[in-house]
């Protein structure tokens, strides 16, 4: 019999669905505005409605869908499937996972996004086969996951991963955490959004980001940079070197601890970006791991793209449904 | 049937081993001089008859004793058992698991000392039914274990541990591997000991560090510094607050990083040391680790001492056995 997955993507700003089959094809998907503001059930019902969407677009019958898989943001809670907090969401202590279940009555499985992100990786995207995984995520901040023999580690307080916040400059630029030196602080858009609106604004730098933006300097995306790179701007590629640089020490310090068989590299900044700023990590990297410890280590980008939200979702599905 | 294994700790001036029972029970030891310099042959030799030494004090009979499991220095293929390099003992691409097996005809597992020595606490002392560990030994240098699921993570390139090469602050104080602010160059005794030197010798400072050497500031031992602190000398008070804030840094990472129930700190410096140096790291490792994440995740001392090394190998003899 065929067994069907639905994967969910569950973001700030949108909802993705997908139904995916057992080789990890999709089927179909559906697509709509999170609308956060709204009231939680609402937004929940809204969910439950993109499933149906995505089920009722694909030609599958009910009962070939064995499970839902649901990656959300915020500290969230695996087993329970409690979001604990997601402020892009206006959401506190939200039990997503029955709530679901109840409208739907297929069984759910709830996982953060970054987690679900890497485990679309390890079973449908760069890392298919490896079995020990750390996944990077540079955006806004920095994500991150772990698999270890070929499943999601979660850690003591459900917590593990948070790459961005691992210290690579004790003392170093202060952290949304609180903290100084993380590799968030160092190396995640936000970090390069205000080098570059320091060396603008504040120092009067000239560059081709000012007219990309139409001046409004809170208005740089992964995009953005992309561009800035592509028109070869001297002020973005200086900002570029920190950025690769502090991602070497960061992937240095990993795998000098954990020496996982792969790093895959992704989420909207490594998404803009073409095959170069991978090859300047790895060789950032290379600087700060010990040799022997970072010869078994591929440092490759994530190839999921746009959809490594709902395919990993369904990968989870998938995972959580066999392991009971 | 009683099944006991023997257990040996070899170390770079001696080699310890003792008969352990299935209970973690030391029935018998042996000690010999490593004497490293003799012929790589005359020293396994010497490992042979020390193991030989222990059974024969021991009243159990041959056929009970399933493994025997050694703790060596150096980088070392836990899977086929061959020290790749270990410098202390002048030793290259030494086959010691086979070179055991082929004297005494019983199956030999081999695993790095610092891996060993979190497998014991895991199996026989602090982390007694704690499934995911990181070992921490602060000592010459700073050298790590890691406990995943039970059992010990090697990781793609088998080095998993390189605790001490975690960076910690980019650009900071040369480390002996070549890099540039690593754990082990900011707290290690061998950091500390910089440090005093530094100041004692380059800046005239006054310290009780320079009579209890005698004035020979290179005999600073770990004993040394715990004299010296109980002596509530200042210097020494100074050096250990930056050592007790950059082990907080490094644990902090790794907390935020994977996440595990348990850190153990072990190692020369922590051994001579009482209690007071775990809060004062556990204080700053509170400060760097995300507050959610410390939240299970418990910082202990090591609790085997002198037999850490003969009861992990007994440990690993055990686990490798059952895992075929």
């Amino acid at each position: 019999m065929d067994t069907n997955v639905i994967g969910v993507d569950m973001g700030g700003t949108k909802i993705l669905s997908a139904v995916v089959d057992a080789e990890g094809q999709i089927l179909a998907t559906a697509k709509m505005p999170t609308q956060a503001k709204d009231e939680t059930s609402i937004v929940i019902d809204r969910i439950s409605d993109c499933i149906k969407e995505a089920f009722q677009k694909s030609d599958v019958s009910a009962d070939t869908i064995r499970a839902i898989g649901i990656g959300a943001p915020g500290p969230l809670d695996p087993e329970t499937g409690v979001v604990i907090f997601a402020p892009n969401l206006g959401w506190k202590d939200v039990p997503l996972k029955t709530e679901l279940e109840a409208r739907i009555g297929i069984p759910t499985f709830v996982d953060n996004d970054v987690n679900v992100g890497t485990l679309g990786e390890h079973t449908y995207g760069a890392g298919r086969g490896v079995q020990n995984i750390v996944g990077i995520f540079v955006g806004t901040g920095i994500g991150g996951g772990i698999i270890m023999n070929g499943e999601l580690f979660h850690g003591a307080s459900k917590t593990a991963g948070e790459i961005g916040h691992i210290i690579v400059q004790e003392g170093g630029p202060k952290c949304g955490c609180g903290n100084r030196g993380c590799l968030e602080a160092l190396a995640s858009r936000t970090a390069m959004t205000k080098g570059l609106q320091n060396a603008i604004i504040k120092k009067g730098k000239k560059s081709v980001i000012t007219k990309l933006t139409d001046g409004d300097l809170q208005q740089i995306r992964s995009g953005t940079l992309a561009k800035a790179l592509r028109n070869k701007d001297k002020l973005t590629q200086k900002i570029f070197k920190k950025t690769t640089k502090y991602l070497g020490v960061g992937i240095g310090s990993i795998v000098n601890f954990l020496n996982p068989e792969m790093i895959v590299l992704g989420g909207g900044v490594v998404e803009a970006l073409d095959e170069g700023f991978i090859k300047k990590i790895r060789k950032a990297a290379k600087k700060y791991a010990l040799p022997d410890t970072l010869k078994g280590v591929q440092i490759v980008r994530a190839q999921l793209g746009d959809d490594a939200g709902v395919l990993g979702a369904a990968a989870l599905a998938r995972q959580r449904l066999n392991s009971g």
